[in-house]
């Protein structure tokens, strides 16, 4: 195992109706608040008049904010800054998927800050304290409750960038299923695939890793695949839905990294970076690179892909010729499995053109974590 | 998955060499230090040199309080409250395993307390706050540096009693799996049998369970029984000692325990509890009680120890007649490995006779959480 340094203070509180609980969450951190949310489905669903109940329950002040779009942008963040700021709030509250999520965690941090927002993102600046953020999550994906990441997108500047703080921790975080029942099928979808890719990318690996982290790696994805099935079946299934939402805190809250190292397999980051071209579902975007990445990447991180289509897939090693053969069985199942839960696997089903490849291939290049040119364009070239 | 709510706020640095930046991580916490630790094993490999040289780089005073012994006693406890309060120290570092880790627990959480620290064991009050923890690890057993659990023995009342509180959670827990290199073979495997038994309580379940609990907790009990043996072979196998070490703490933070209801398999009451007659290992005494626990809940919990058969030991069901000698298979074959690492099978083993059967007993019956009188009897019946 790698040396690594693990924390994660978030207070996760799981079940039925813990939505009712928020005003006495949110109270804690103060009697001013600034409610973050999406385009409306919470509001059509009754949520968000539960969440105003509960709130002025605690005589919390709301200030709101609402429309945050998927993919979200730094300039509804910057009027949540300025509204935070100008109103004297003191915590941010997100309700919805991780859209709304990273916006409110950007918010607090922005408003515990002088310069611009975006100052963050481009690391001329680090976060020195944030307001507290509590979030009540609608959708299994990104797991933005139980992590201190968000992602923004410019759209000045064509670009989608992450940032890491732990002062982006959400404080509280109210995870009900029965929220997600609503959430629309191939988003639903959309959401495994975020989910699998995140516990994806460092169990695809070139080096040795400790065998316990994919060994958990796998049970989360084997438990995602069969529980997105039954959602897809049935969506108020209440086993398949706490899965899904259990699995996506835990696969993005590096519990089951540390140790690993750094990421081999970059399909977040090109996929990121393919955001500030298309407004394509994240999801959607992982559904088509991911197995491209592994194509790509299949002759050094045999081993592991190896145990991906045995462990991961259910295959059976004696029924292929070569471990080659095996490896690409596993991704081509995988793939299928995409196709089979609705989600596209070309680019141009996301409308993205093939003369775009060149210019996504800079950007990523341009993204110190990300691949160079020539392996992102080959990647792309496999997700034709 | 049932409701829940979970929170661990513990940074765990985690790594070769870690124990050098004892002091710089425990100086935010203050200047005057409680250093706890055990019977001399830290001294004599120099460790607790290493230890107080950080310190004291960091100008923090320290008063010593070592000798803890395992099952941590009440009396020494009250040594470190009354040292904490009448010198005015303001953090308590821990340096040991699960015994020094759950006393510097205590201690922290009396000191902060104006009547006697037992009150707390015995819920006569409830631990408001306590001193910041950090822990030093030694051995991969109990999880104490990674949970908010402390595990007391009353010598004069005959009785060892465990303590949840969230106050109780390390600040700091500094884990380096080169320090566990020394512990002995027998100590090394009582360990494991202590993380398997934490991961097996609720796994054996006559509920229906969330399976990706289930499949989590595989993970970790089958990593764990590789990473004992790879450990007992060649005691300075450093992903081995990694895998324990992080395998014990994950087991007893709950993490895989949410959702998934009480426990139905008191194997560490029973224990915790003949603690209280015998100054067994805890990971001894366990490696006893476990399948006899097992046995006699065979029946009532079929369909997760036929699982256990399969995904744990690693059984055929098709070379079995029915589902039950299958269970039975599972729990022989586990009976069977505890046996192939060193540790004891029978009761007389531990020095506990039958005539003290019944006093055992009545004194889990006495237990709120522990079964009744006639099941554990049967239970300790099964262990002869």
């Amino acid at each position: 195992m790698e040396d690594f340094e693990l924390v994660n203070p978030t207070r996760m509180i799981f079940g039925r109706g813990v939505v009712e609980r928020v005003g006495g969450e949110t109270v804690w951190y103060g009697k001013r608040a600034l409610l973050v949310s999406g385009r409306g489905s919470a509001k059509a669903s009754g949520l968000y008049d539960t969440v105003l109940q509960s709130l002025q329950k605690e005589d919390i002040a709301v200030i709101e904010l609402s429309g945050v779009l998927p993919n979200p942008r730094l300039a509804t963040c910057l009027e949540g800054v300025r509204l935070c700021k100008s109103e004297g709030l003191e915590v941010v509250l997100g309700v919805g998927g991780g859209s709304v999520l990273d916006s409110a965690k950007a918010i607090a941090a922005g408003a515990c800050y002088e310069g611009n927002l975006w100052d963050f993102f481009e690391k001329k600046a680090e976060i020195e304290k944030a307001l507290p953020v509590v979030a009540v999550v609608t959708m299994a994906a990104t797991g933005s409750e139980y992590n201190r990441i968000t992602v923004m997108k410019n759209e000045q500047r064509h670009v989608k960038v992450g940032l890491w703080n732990e002062n982006l921790f959400p404080r509280v975080s109210l995870v009900d299923p029965e929220l997600t029942y609503t959430v629309p099928p191939l988003y639903t979808a959309y959401g495994a695939v975020d989910i699998i890719s995140h516990v994806l990318e460092r169990y695809i690996n070139g080096q040795p890793v400790p065998l316990i982290q994919l060994r958990f790696k796998e049970a989360l994805i084997r438990s995602v695949i069969e529980a997105v099935e039954k959602a897809l079946v049935e969506p108020r299934d209440y086993e398949a839905r706490s899965t899904l939402l259990w699995a996506g805190s835990l696969a993005c809250s590096s519990l089951f990294d540390v140790g690993l190292g750094s990421s081999d397999i970059p399909a977040h980051i090109i996929d990121t970076e393919m955001g500030g071209f298309s407004d394509h579902a994240h999801g959607a975007g992982l559904a088509v690179v991911m197995p491209a990445v592994m194509r790509y990447h299949a002759d050094r991180c045999q081993d592991t892909l190896v145990r991906f289509a045995a462990q991961v897939m259910g295959l059976e090693r004696n029924k292929y010729d070569s471990d080659a053969d095996f490896v690409l069985a596993g991704i081509v199942a995988f793939r299928s499995w995409f196709q089979k839960i609705g989600c596209p696997t070309t680019l141009q089903t996301l409308g993205i053109d093939s003369e775009r490849f060149p210019e996504i291939a800079e950007a990523v290049a341009r993204n110190e974590e990300g691949p160079d040119y020539d392996e992102t364009l080959a990647i792309l070239e496999l997700c034709r």
